[in-house]
């Protein structure tokens, strides 16, 4: 049939590194217009810009339709993420700029496009994705913290919204004023200030970075550490082409093998006692 | 009798997942009336407020009554520290509140509510046990830095203090400017000070930051590390249903093999010895 | 042969204990001649220095002449790349000094000879090598940074170039500032600056902080160590004189043992069979 | 003997708990007077801590001849670091003090009185040996990090010497600048001060930061915690009375388990030889 065919054609071209190394080719030109728009640069070379801005668009939907055409399975297509993002992106890109706002909006999209990188490219996205994986074990370490500097902020913002309105005014405030002091940035100027009307003061800071940036930094290195031995760890598995071997595994295989031996033992006690038996 | 089928009543509530989200969501809506407090807001929504505060005070008595019927072992219940906690924020919370002193602990023992959170939900609850498991670890590194701490401030406070009255005036202020440079906030400021007057201090700084940032923050990261992944055995083993295997279990499985089949030779050599014997 | 004989004349020197001390003492002195000259000296003493310097360019032509006439395989002596880095240091330091230009070159090579120490202690080219090993694993992570950097800088500097043009100009000072804020060297001053005029870019930049400090941070952390353990474990195999063992081998070890006890099971019933078939 | 029965009361005292204990408040005591002595303090007060001080340096001089007699081999005695250290810290205290360079001694000494601490507790005097143990491990580290600082400091100091003589103007000079760059205290305003003159040396910047803070902090890092393992394994061998089980162990033992097996199915097969021969 005409339409298998085609979908067989696109699989092959999608397939071809050629064509990988070109979009991935295209993709950098076009992460290299959005910088060059940042510098100050003459008219005639911004037309080119513009030029190159909408044959790289228009490319992209030429490589997004190959790429869903040549798909066998038109629904899981979607059911990727970095599909849908992609799709999102050249979407965006293809909607007509009116005002400024949209304007915006379309320079946006197109910095982002450069995000298509990761999509192309399959250890990126690996990476990320083993990022993505540490996020649900970083989940309740995060909620801990989040109540920690909540609680500091609750407390800093009470007692020095009054010293210095613009650090501590309210808890939002203080919390980014929080955040501040875990960076270590000039938090000992913060700091000075509220000792002058609370000498005391000096234990809300140190106790604050006790919690947060010595504990709570080690508990966060802690968990990568180990979701990325993990990871290593699943993937020399996959290169070995079965499961890692554990100790319990092993013990399994040393019992298994007593109880043979056992069977082994009273079957030669029997022969023993079946040769001894006559005498 | 009535006593138990009330205890029985009340432990089913407790228990029940719908009542446990309903006291979660009274607990976030306490931590936002503590976050609106520190806004500048109109004073009928802070009448509202103050009625919700007692509503949520009233609350949190009916839900401590609760748990507490509920709970089979009176004893246990003021065994287990979190109950304390929660009791003594309860009962703070409903002391009459008469001169500004008390109001501000008042005001304290709100904020400290928001800590209810962490005992509510195990996974926050376990996270802060085996930090608190990692601290008797670090008594030993803390009291070598604490010693550190103590030797340097001494020394700069000697040499120091006609310099800079207000970084290295006595001991107690030494410390704390010895805890910034700890952090690098601003501590070439600190050096640049003294070297003008003693141009070799720059070591009294250097070997400063090498003894605590460097080698000391590391031993932390080493025992948090170690901490986080015996914990993390613990759970996995907990999981397994047994204690996991180590490699001196394995070895004594192998020994006991051996003496097996040591066994078994010997009864084979006896069979062996029997069999040939009448030839 | 007469070249044959100088050729393992060379090769002993080369291996000589004291001839590899004397080296090393003269990149010292060469080193100690750089440092020397930055200081300001006086006129006799400059040109005792430049006689040395003579002298150790004159030493550096003799040893490599020497390491490469003792080397058996002519060809295997430019593949190995410490060779090439030191031919290239001595030879750039005979070029005659013309003009200025070269002088400033002349005088950077002499500096890159303290890098010849790594070259002759087999140690730190050791500790090097397992730093350029980690960086292939490294090359995923910095290209994720860099896409990461490069969408930031692209936003940065399309809203915040009108306000502060030195930080914000174009992409490529837009990353510097970004490296700057990653390393949280006074981020809140830009944070501050920015915040005037658009209240929310706070999220800009703890956004950016979470990806790169935080998250990436920790990545490069647990693959340093990783290739550390690595590289530790090579050693130690090394050290044994075969290769490490492994649970995987346990197993098959194991599994190899069974086969022979069912050998002697089968075997040992076949033997009771027969004993009991007479009866 | 009279002096056997000295030595042994002396070792018993020496040994006893409260005698100890009792130490351990001595020389916290001595901390608090160097401490009190920093601060602004009455006549009558500083007369009481100069008596307190008299008496501290006596009681050291007994307890220090309690623990030489007590030794039962008087040379081991001062084979032990830390028991040199005690004599050292005592006998320098009783020098009688004649000028202030003499009286700046005495009182530095006093301050050193806190590290007896360590010398009398054995889990800090065993933490600051494990820190001890890893320096070797860290030598080339330091050396290559040290070859790292001294080429940038002669670049950084044959180039900027002229923009800034205070931070750049000798190679020593340059060195303190460059680790305050590693610290990243305020990097941003020494290299933004040369890349008015260098527009790009950034790269200078930022390759020196890339060198020493990340990758060889990450092996600091990774050694320490190899270093930490070590001993924590080492003392679990300890309490268990014997070396720790290894992998390489597991097979050894495994493949004497296996030669027996061998030997056994030989014996077998000779045995059911010897049963089917008569037939």
């Amino acid at each position: 049939m005409n339409s298998d065919s085609l979908q067989y054609q696109f699989n092959r071209i999608r397939s071809n590194k050629a064509f990988e190394a070109f979009v991935i080719f295209i993709i950098i030109t076009s992460a290299l217009l959005i910088g060059a728009k940042t510098y100050k640069i003459s008219d005639a070379l911004m037309s080119v810009i513009l030029w190159l801005d909408w044959f790289i668009t228009a490319f992209f939907i030429v490589e997004l339709s190959i790429r869903f055409i040549g798909e066998e399975n038109k629904r899981r297509f979607f059911l990727n993420g970095w599909n849908v993002f992609d799709t999102i992106i050249v979407l965006v890109s293809v909607i007509p700029i009116d005002n400024s706002e949209m304007a915006l909006l379309g320079r946006l999209v197109r910095v982002f496009r450069v995000l298509r990188m990761v999509s192309i490219i399959p250890e990126l996205r690996m990476l990320l994705d083993s990022l993505l994986k540490a996020l649900p074990q970083l989940g309740y370490v995060v909620a801990l913290m989040f109540i920690i500097f909540y609680i500091y902020a609750a407390i800093g913002s009470m007692f020095f919204a009054q010293i210095n309105e613009t650090l501590w005014g309210d808890i939002s405030i203080a919390m980014l004023t929080l955040f501040r002091i875990m960076t270590f940035e000039d938090w000992t100027d913060v700091m000075y200030e509220t000792m002058v009307v609370y000498p005391l003061s000096w234990t809300f800071y140190l106790t604050f970075i006790f919690f947060t940036a010595f504990a709570f930094l080690n508990m966060v290195i802690g968990i990568v550490v180990r979701v990325l031995d993990e990871e290593n760890e699943r993937m020399k598995a996959e290169e070995l082409g079965h499961e890692p071997c554990t100790l319990d595994k092993l013990r399994d295989e040393i019992q298994a093998l007593k109880a043979e031996i056992r069977q082994l033992n009273s079957n030669s006690d029997y022969s023993t006692n079946k040769n001894s038996k006559p005498e």
